[in-house]
């Protein structure tokens, strides 16, 4: 309205499931419209974090009284650890206690921690309200807002809690990202990096000669945020559910779970992307021990991830880091477990990542420990 | 195995989530067997209450460890409190500390209660894991165990919590019947006739000549929650998600479910079948009074829940209700309302009821304010 929209368009294939993803800049001041054009008459609730309110909660505001769209507010406090069960029974509650109904919808304007903890909760409240993301983190633009995975952690592991819940919209405007402090966004963007990593050898490539672009916030960044999305939107379609290869998704994850575990979800010393970067190059480590992956493109990654600031190796995590066994038992608890087999997402290289369920515990052990230095 | 075990078996088409329902008697017995052919591998999870586990427990756990199926038992308090979130939560980190995976399987041995709960758990842990039913109640039999609605209560009212999660297969043994009491007994009565009140006038008019047959145990037991679970397989595979005509099932449960609510789920004061007798019972006379319903068919419906020993009457429920302004209250809140628009199950007589969306609330407070002789 005010300013320059245009917006790309990303669709997820998903039957009569199906939503479009938006992405451009400026698209929060156009929120209220989109919504109350794909969700005519429904009323809804804007859950958000204390640091997202402060930055953008009265653009999106003042978009839905534009459009005459009724909501409510919900705030919770910014961080991995709002991804409770407490936290979870409160908005809950609080969505009762407002009336709404099935057909109004929850609204998650924030990062991956608001989107999950929204989504599950949109998930369960009679039995499954509608559901839009706003995400505004580059993580939450490029993987958690896409494919309807909700959740809270529990003290056995993260994201052990939630339902699969599609949203009907998702408005990823690249514009907020901006506001992000760098260390959040480079956390973001370990997870682009892994589209490349997973199946993508080109996209790799092509971020290694264009990421100053993302990071500043030219045209780069709008590209590589949509391209992102289409690579998750087509996974998804292709196996909502889990149960083949959307699993790929998970490059690095593993690992990244259980050094997330192992500091306790304790996001000043380590957050998910930063996770994520160290479990891809464990990954690409581990593989290429295995005799998978040409050294060379371990070395690749390694390089790729610095260049950025991402974090490659365990002893950067910053404090005391707990024994081998809780590794292997948050590994063991991770939910890419399937009948006591761990199912690893090992690779031969750059972009030819592949779902393995025959990693034994014995040679990871080894691995880990050598990585943990003991 | 030991016994006779003939077993009728009705299939909820659902495509690739359809499932088998076996009803007969003694079929606890071979639960082992039939859950290690339909769930090769599956470890499980036994969820039951402190009632049923006195009573059938040890028959279900000797036909596990004779089909060496791998199981731990989990126990609730018995009754409707129960299904809320503090148990909720509790079950999902106990199956979490069970290192349960997503094949695994859920069973929930007893009544509606245990079955809504241990669904909702079921749905959750990991995103879902395999949910097998055992239900044994009557109601529970022809009713909550078949159609995938699981759920907990919330303080602003009854199943307000869930999500849809079709179990994998459901076994009925109507021998365990024998041992519900009289009560519990009826209560479920009252949804075996519903079937009959919402569009199968010749099944209600088989009830009223062949009841006692059910209530003894005779074959006519059998007949009757076959016919039944047919019935709401039929209405379930035609509308999974409740968008349309699945709201019949709810025929008085509206008006049920705001006197559960007025009496706080004490089920010393009323269960869940009382409400529904008493709420089919209103929503005829209140079709009646609408000029929809004859008034014969009314007393036809009064005289045969009356003739089972059913309550007809809100002056029937011991104690003190609350004012009127909550009973609309509790109305509002119900799930099945729909933009503000009260959504009712009507009748135009026995076996002809139909889902009204223009019920307002002056004529319907008119008509409970005269009910509860105020
Ligand atoms: N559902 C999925 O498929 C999926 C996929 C990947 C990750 N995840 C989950 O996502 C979570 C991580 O997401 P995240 O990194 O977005 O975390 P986050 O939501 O905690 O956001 C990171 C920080 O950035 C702040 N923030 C958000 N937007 C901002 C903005 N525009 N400007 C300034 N600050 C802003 C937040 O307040 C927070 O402090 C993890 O819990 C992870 O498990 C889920
Ligand atoms: N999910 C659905 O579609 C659906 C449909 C209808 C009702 N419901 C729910 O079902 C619940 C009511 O179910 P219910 O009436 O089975 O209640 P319930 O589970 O509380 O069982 C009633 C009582 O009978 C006892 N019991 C169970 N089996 C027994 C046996 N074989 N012998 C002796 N005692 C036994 C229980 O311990 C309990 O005390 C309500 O919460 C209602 O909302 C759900
Ligand atoms: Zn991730
Ligand atoms: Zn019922």
């Amino acid at each position: 309205m005010t300013k320059e929209n245009k917006a790309t368009v990303v669709n997820v294939e998903l039957g009569d499931r199906s939503y479009p993803i938006l992405i451009g800049r400026n698209l929060l001041e156009r929120a209220g419209e989109e919504i109350s054009n794909r969700l005519p008459g429904s009323k809804t609730v804007i859950i958000t974090d204390e640091t997202v309110k402060k930055l953008h909660l009265k653009t999106l505001e003042e978009s839905f009284q534009a459009a005459g769209v009724e909501y409510s507010t919900l705030v919770v406090p910014a961080g991995e650890k709002t991804k409770r069960f407490e936290i979870f029974e409160h908005l809950c509650d609080d969505i009762l206690a407002l009336r709404l109904e099935r057909g109004d919808a929850v609204v998650a304007l924030g990062g991956g921690v608001v989107g999950d903890l929204s989504g599950f909760v949109s998930g369960v409240v009679r039995r499954g309200m509608k559901f839009v993301q706003i995400p505004t983190t580059l993580l939450a633009q490029v993987d958690s807002s896409v494919g309807g995975k909700t959740g809270i952690n529990s003290r056995h592991g993260k994201n052990l809690l939630g339902v699969f819940h599609q949203p009907a919209l998702v408005l990823a405007d690249t514009s907020v990202l901006d506001t992000l402090s760098p260390r959040d966004f480079r956390a973001g963007y370990a997870e682009v990096a892994k589209y490349g990593l997973i199946n993508d050898p080109e996209f790799f490539e092509w971020l290694e000669s264009n990421w100053e672009g993302i990071f500043s916030g030219g045209p780069e960044r709008d590209q590589a945020v949509a391209h992102s999305c289409r690579a998750k939107a087509a996974v998804v379609a292709a196996d909502e559910l889990e149960s083949g290869n959307r699993a790929l998704l998970n490059l690095g994850h593993t690992f990244g779970h259980s050094l997330e575990g192992a500091v306790a979800y304790e996001t000043e010393r380590l957050v998910h992307g930063e996770g994520v970067s160290i479990g891809m190059v464990l990954a690409h480590e581990f593989s290429e021990q295995l005799g998978l992956c040409p050294a060379e493109d371990t070395k690749r990654v390694i390089a790729h991830m610095e260049a950025v600031g991402l974090p490659t190796r365990i002893d950067q995590i910053p404090g005391q880091l707990p024994p081998i066994d809780t590794f292997m038992d948050l590994i063991a608890q991770d939910k890419k477990v399937s009948r006591g087999q761990l199912t690893f997402i090992l690779t031969k290289g750059i972009g030819t990542s592949y779902v393995d369920k025959t990693v034994s515990a014995e040679p990871l052990r080894a691995f880990l420990e050598e990585k943990l230095g003991k």
